[in-house]
């Protein structure tokens, strides 16, 4: 059997066609076998990259790194396609000739410099010591400086495409870190032919050749309406910028699902797949996860909720929603507005809390009982009614994407006593992610995007207080999307609309995808005192978020001043 | 030899004579044998209250209490009497006929109600089952309804005695106490014939007699000039109250170090001293550790650091100071005007972190280089340069007693990142108990009193870092009081003088009591950095604490409308 027996239209309802769909995360990295016909999962595999997120020193050479910066290493996601992929083939038990595609999704946007063919600039000895040759990770944060005279700048000359960021670009994309990168270290910049998203770039190694995709090239790439912002306005932020987008981004964007190209020798090596098999375009893990969950047709919201969380939605319409991510034309699925929003941290902040925070008798107990911290510490906290704790927290520990795209931002509890305890905090901690959701969701539709079902999906899913809790404090259900590894599924669902098994991502979607509709219904009385402790939210919010009060970006200052003293 | 022998002016050079202090705090009893010559300390012991702070239920009967409440057991300070002040006899290796007097200090306010004869209501079975026939600790924090209420009559009345207590007197003393008694519990009111501070009923059960000394009479009984409260503004408040100070009060206070009896039979075989030695007037334990630290000169400001935090100035002038906790003339030392402050948690919000928020590697590291967890997050903490944690937090986790006189406000963090470490908090929360000192040392200062002396006793004048901070907070030298146990030294003193081998306290200070002076001199740079932070703080203290921003009052609200719908 070849791949080509089971390519096209055919394949959609061939019993024994395939498709792989490969998820980078910030920690590892995931290969998923997924039935054609049905979505079937059929075996995954997981693989834990080596350098995890590196923040303090460069690899091999120590290098020490300022604060707020994020890189990882480029050969930690190759080692995913030539071991998580065989491994996920191997555990589904199928002979790889089933295998008719293969799609991947990333963290975005994590950004590097390479040479003309896509090798790292990173693993070029001459660069590897030059922390701006590696790859910026998606929560390297060290270039709001550049992002902010990126967003008076536009302010000033009136740019168009500004409103479809919200009304400001973020520190984390693609503009902001190669500004840095520029104004830093120039010679890495020079050196760097080709400035890639990680999603195209993985894709580039499979097939051997370079393509952008939609979804990064709009949400990360300011590419709307068919161009990048105008030499004259990068001109102005640096004269060496004028040209960025010309010489370092530029390459059609392909549409989702699209097939850019097929499998190459080497990472059929890699892969152990048969060579000529469709390789999709590059996609992101949030949006790339919505056809997973059903979440394709407009008004669907899906949050996907792991260390941060995406809200990702598709509408109608075009308009401009203050302070998300983006909206792009075919960012989630073509013709439709994809709209992004997001929380720099969630679940990042609950791990956070759980290991600097909870004393060594939590633990005792949660080993007595057979829990681990979380399942302890959930069941404590959802044992008090709402607002029982007296406290509402900030969740601005990483930041805060939407609304209020403000990476220097840090979080904030209030309302401690001397019995506050562990479980307090945690609750509360839980609780402020659901406010910051639903500030999002009451923003979209204060611009007019309506949200009219609310689907989770990610590892989150799984702690039922947090999904109570966003219930009640967004009174509306919860639906959760029914694959535990969304991503990699939704990356499957279109690596079968690129080799041809489905004519587009909707339809892959229907027939792939599936979600529980309403799991988790808003308790009336708890949505009313949640009410109470959201307006507290929204006033502390407020209060710290927009400009009234500039608290935490002066601790930031004065937090990274006296750093830089002592690292110097 | 017999008490008669070494009493009066001779006993002051006699090699010989003793006088016992007891130090009632808030878990437990501590006494300590001087030697009157010198002060030197001879021997000393502590006893740990049986029931420490009730604050859940009522011991033997079980009653539940509501939120912010805190009460203590009588028989546990008698126990005192009974066990320690023996053991410190025998500590001391001295023959008790060597004592020559003995005088006891408490937290305040601490008060009871009792019958006629002194005996507690509390311990009559008819009343044991009653929340409020319990003495009501210093910090149950119940009746802030009661002090809100006759803070704003005494402002609509112009009542003269206000601006004695700062403009505002606390929900921690006698009349928002007992107020709170009338209201809830009239049958309780109406029983108590005496409402009396602990540390006048203590002495009490030395002597035999009732006494009132003019310290807690002053600071919490809101004894003026020689007057009460009048009943017509009392009646206002509830028409039961207007003879409150008439009936259950009214005792003419006695000066500080003055005797006011002597040991009584049963007390003398409870003790093991001599009958008939001299007993001096109550006191506090904050104000009577002043001639112990040499801190009795006009101008000398002594912080007690424990728990809490008392702030105790002698000035030659009166002022009205805004939030202070009073002013009494002779309220620490007769011939001066006492002035007093306080924060109303201090160590113990250190601990409430080591207690909820220190992760068991920490235990476990600290177990290793045999630390304590205090030392080890001391050391981690004191390793950073000034501001390189990014934190500011408010010390309020159980209320503001000065500059705000408000207990219904709560903590603060802000600046959290998801970096954030133990001990980065740990340091936050020592720093922010300098901001507040700061606060109440420029509030003193402004009103035109001054501090030029900074001298610390107490617990944490053992903590170098913390005691670091307070100098590079403050810019000015810390000085530290020699002895460890600071009130019972100070107790000693006054027994000193009450047996008359003094003829008064400053000059028994003079001889007895001891400072290592400026202990600590601030650091012009780290002093810099601080004044950044503080000025963050004094922002935030200002947001959160006069009136702009009420959130945290709010949050207190919903947390007790929360927890009293669960507990009925």
């Amino acid at each position: 059997m070849t791949p080509h027996a089971l390519s096209g239209p055919a394949a959609r309802h061939h019993p024994e066609a395939c498709t792989i769909g490969v998820d980078f995360g910030t920690l590892s990295g995931r290969a998923v076998v997924v039935r054609v016909r049905d979505g079937a999962e059929l075996g995954s595999s997981v693989h834990e990259y080596r350098h995890a997120v590196i923040e303090d020193r460069l690899p091999a050479t120590g290098v020490p790194l300022p604060p707020d910066w994020a890189l990882q290493h480029p050969e930690d996601w190759r080692e995913v396609l030539r071991t998580a992929v065989p491994a996920a083939v191997a555990d589904a038990g199928i002979d790889p000739g089933r295998v008719i595609g293969i799609a991947t999704d990333f963290t975005a946007c994590t950004v590097l410099p390479t040479t003309p063919d896509g090798t790292p600039l990173a693993l070029i000895p001459q660069w590897a010591d030059r922390p701006h040759a590696w790859p910026k990770l998606w929560k390297h944060h060290a270039a709001q400086g550049q992002a902010d005279r990126i967003n008076a700048l536009a302010h000033a000359h009136g740019e168009k495409w500004l409103a479809r960021y919200g009304g400001k670009i973020s520190a984390e994309w693609q503009y902001a870190k190669a500004l840095q990168v520029l104004e830093e270290d120039p010679a890495v910049y020079a050196a760097c032919a080709r400035w890639i998203e990680a999603a195209d770039w993985i894709v580039w190694q499979l097939t051997g050749e370079e393509s952008r995709n939609t979804c990064t090239a709009g949400y990360k790439g300011i590419h709307q309406d068919g161009s990048y912002p105008s030499p004259d306005f990068l001109a102005r932020l640096h004269p060496d910028f004028a040209d960025f987008p010309a010489t370092r981004l530029e390459h059609p964007p392909a549409p989702l699902g699209s097939r850019v190209g097929t499998l190459g020798g080497r990472a059929a090596r890699w892969t152990g797949l048969p060579a000529g098999v469709a390789v999709a375009a590059g996609n992101v893990d949030a949006h790339v996860a919505a056809p997973a969950a059903g979440a394709v047709e407009n008004g669907r919201m899906l949050a996907i909720m792991g260390t941060s969380t995406c809200h990702v939605l598709n509408a109608a319409t075009l308009a401009e929603v203050p302070g998300i991510c983006g909206v792009v034309d075919g960012g989630i699925v073509q013709g439709a507005y994809g709209y992004e929003a997001g929380q720099s941290a969630v679940g990042d902040i609950f791990a956070w809390w759980l290991r600097q925070c909870v004393p060594d008798h939590y633990r005792a107990e949660a080993a007595a009982s057979g829990e681990d911290l979380h399942q302890l510490l959930t069941r404590k906290a959802a044992a008090g009614p709402v607002g029982a704790h007296g406290l509402v927290a900030l969740d601005w520990m990483n930041g805060n994407r939407s609304p209020l795209v403000d990476h220097h931002l840090s979080g904030v509890i209030a309302g401690l006593t001397l019995d506050t305890r562990p479980e307090d905090v945690y609750r509360a901690l839980l609780e402020s992610t659901a406010y910051g959701t639903r500030m999002i969701v009451e923003t979209f539709e204060g611009a007019g995007i309506p949200v009219e079902e609310f689907i989770v999906t990610g590892g989150l899913k799984k702690n039922a207080l947090l999904m109570q809790i966003h219930a009640d404090v967004l009174r509306r259900p919860v639906s959760l999307g029914t694959s535990d590894q969304g991503p990699a599924l939704g990356s499957a669902i279109h690596a079968a609309v690129a080799a041809g098994a489905y004519p587009d991502v909707r339809s892959a979607a229907s027939a792939m995808g599936s979600v529980k509709r309403h799991a988790y219904v808003p308790d009336p009385a708890r949505a009313d005192a949640y009410d109470a402790l959201f307006s507290e939210y929204r006033a502390l919010h407020d209060h710290f978020g927009t400009g009234a009060d500039l608290l935490l970006h002066r601790l930031r200052r004065i937090r990274n001043t006296a750093r830089l003293a002592t690292a110097r």
